[in-house]
């Protein structure tokens, strides 16, 4: 037969769910899988969303305008005027959830083999969209000794090659929970007018920001065409199934070219749309009550692991997940083994192993991530079981 | 400010919507645009589809699994089955409409460079999603005096290079309306069996032959790990907007490399599955009826257009579009004129200028292709402009 292509070939599962197999055969056994591995929230959907689907009259489910229905990009804008950010709808073309964003941005600013720049750990997905591409991501190391904060600027120079197109961070991020400070951002701003790139910045975690405001790279000054905003609906909202997002940036060939991408695949899904336009008009006591939730959740667990003898994981600032550093000879080998051959009183723990969230394996191989989107009982019952299975593991390091 | 990619440069805008503005322009002066651009049916979505997305009781909007709903892909596997196609649901990815599933298919088997043979004229984003892949399309030319029937085994045997990983047909076609028969298709077979080539067949149209029966590239025997079909609800059930789509390969390496693709994006939207789950149980008749109002719409436009001085259409036997030859200097500044200065009793047509369903562009600058998804009676205005147009506009070729 014909051959998959290298690019097939080396396309990574996604470590978020790539172990879901095992849990499927978990759940057959009888046994309560508690998901710290995705970023599923399960705080309700706004109930105006819903509704505005359910009452929408359409007789013919049609194609939209490739770059969203302009009301929704009209709203979408005000909404970011709300947060002081100075844009248009124009600057905005609605996408196929944030993925679809990060797709179109590498398309409009990478040719094969062109490298963009991401502090490590990342997002693994990043890694995914670059290989679909034919570009290289190159990694530059923060560390949990930081709490993950930027790499010095000194690293990200290192890392430049006449081939780096672009800087990449997510802000708050994800994997990390690190927020990024506006000195920090500067720096980065510093370095994207110096050697001419782009910085893409995804914010789609903006709202969860638990010790301090949030400050997006569209008020950096003087880098308005080298910005390029990641967006979307499915985390703000808890509307990750809508497949919403967007691309956002005052540069308007980027948005241009951008455009002809979007003509390709024809548009945004319609329903999902409707849903994310309602969305945008709720009230703010919507993100106060999940805000709430979420900074009692992280303030639980964050402490919690951090007593368990060998595990060790900072106080992630934003987003709602943590690396955690775990005393094993293998995280992906535990979190397989918690799945398969683990359960205490008849539950146990899915967690995304923190090899795919690096290009280099040996740091992540002593690391996952946790997504804190359950309810505080089932995070206790979650740390109770990782305690336990840390006691019983064969390749717990002691 | 830093550059735009080569590949954002290069990928060409939507002829099919890329005169949009235009249009905008002329409904903005009061004129009624008549569309014949798009294949944007006009016939009712399955009232079941749109009450099972009401009827649907979710309190969050999650992720699906990346693949789609196990339950659609059963119901999908289901209604390959009543067609005599055998496949289980473990043949089926749910992609986020068919683009999407070209997109995947194309990641799947194409590295940098690689080529694809596909007939000319094509469906025109086909170039656009080589163009994201970094890969090359090479057409085979087909002609109108034939009716776009299949180029000879022997221009395909010309057109292969040591790169060419694939043929690439759509049956029923866009934008030709041609249908391959039985016979063609295993000219085909016998190709990409002699050079080892992957087949990959878009058969988004199935359900629209006016003449005799569609065959199936999944029928085709000996090949089945060479063949991946592209495949969508969106025409079939008149819901363009669900963006639910599907690749289908009994090739578990071409459906395991998908998914990996497919988890990249996360998953297709919900709202869109749950209502593509619901057409497929929807009662034959809705099929009879669409396609007697189609049939009904062919026979019509394609005897009127042929009517026209100096203008020539052959009989499309399937999907709802026909590539026309128009007597002008050039399509595309024609149908810009059309939108721009002409107007007959307040009405215009807009149509999609045939060269950007072409490489090589000399051919189609003669031509436009058509979508007969609008009633009777535009369709009689629309001719009724077209001739009105031809008598005055400047680069009538007389």
């Amino acid at each position: 037969m014909p051959h998959i292509s290298d690019r097939g070939l080396t396309m990574p599962a996604s470590p978020i769910r790539k172990l879901v197999p095992y849990a499927e055969e978990a759940k057959r056994r009888g046994i309560e899988v508690l998901h710290l591995n995705i970023g599923q929230p399960d705080i309700k959907t706004p109930v105006e969303a819903i509704q505005a689907v359910r009452d929408a009259q359409l007789d013919v489910i049609e194609y939209t305008h490739s770059a969203g229905n302009e009301s929704l990009r009209r709203e979408f804008a005000k909404y970011y005027n709300r947060l002081g950010i100075d844009i248009s709808f124009k600057d905005v073309l609605i996408t196929t959830g944030g993925s679809e964003a990060i797709n179109f941005a590498y398309y409009c600013i990478l040719n094969y083999a062109d490298e963009v720049i991401v502090p490590e750990p990342f997002y693994s997905n990043y890694y995914g969209f670059t290989t679909e591409t034919g570009a290289r991501m190159i990694p530059v190391r923060s560390s949990i000794e930081t709490g993950f904060a930027l790499p010095s600027i000194e690293e990200f120079e290192q890392a430049l090659t006449p081939r780096t197109k672009a800087i990449m961070i997510c802000n708050p991020n994800n994997p990390t929970g690190y927020v990024y400070s506006k000195e920090e951002l500067e720096q980065l701003r510093d370095l994207v007018l110096q050697y001419d790139l782009f910085l893409i910045c995804d914010e789609v975690y903006r709202e969860f920001c638990y010790d301090e405001d949030h400050y997006s790279v569209m008020n950096l000054k003087g880098i308005e065409e080298h910005t390029i905003v990641i967006d979307s609906f499915s985390k703000r909202y808890s509307e990750c199934g809508l497949r919403i997002g967007a691309l956002v940036s005052k540069n308007p060939e980027i948005i241009q070219t951008a455009l002809k991408f979007a003509q390709a695949r024809l548009s945004p899904p319609t329903f999902g749309q409707i849903a994310a336009e309602a969305s945008l008009k709720v009230s703010e006591n919507y993100f106060t009550e999940s805000f709430i939730e979420y900074k009692k959740r992280r303030d639980y667990i964050i402490e919690a692991l951090n007593k368990i003898k060998g595990v060790y994981t900072p106080m992630p600032k934003g987003a709602f997940y943590s690396i955690v550093h775990l005393p094993v000879d293998d995280a992906e080998k535990f979190c397989i083994w918690m799945l398969q051959e683990f359960s205490y009183e008849g539950q146990t723990v899915m967690m995304a192993p923190g090899s795919g969230f690096y290009v280099g394996k040996k740091i992540g191989d002593h690391q996952v991530r946790i997504a804190y989107v359950i309810e505080i009982d089932k995070l206790k019952r979650a740390v109770k079981c990782i305690e336990e299975a840390l006691k019983v593991y064969p390749g717990t390091i002691k």
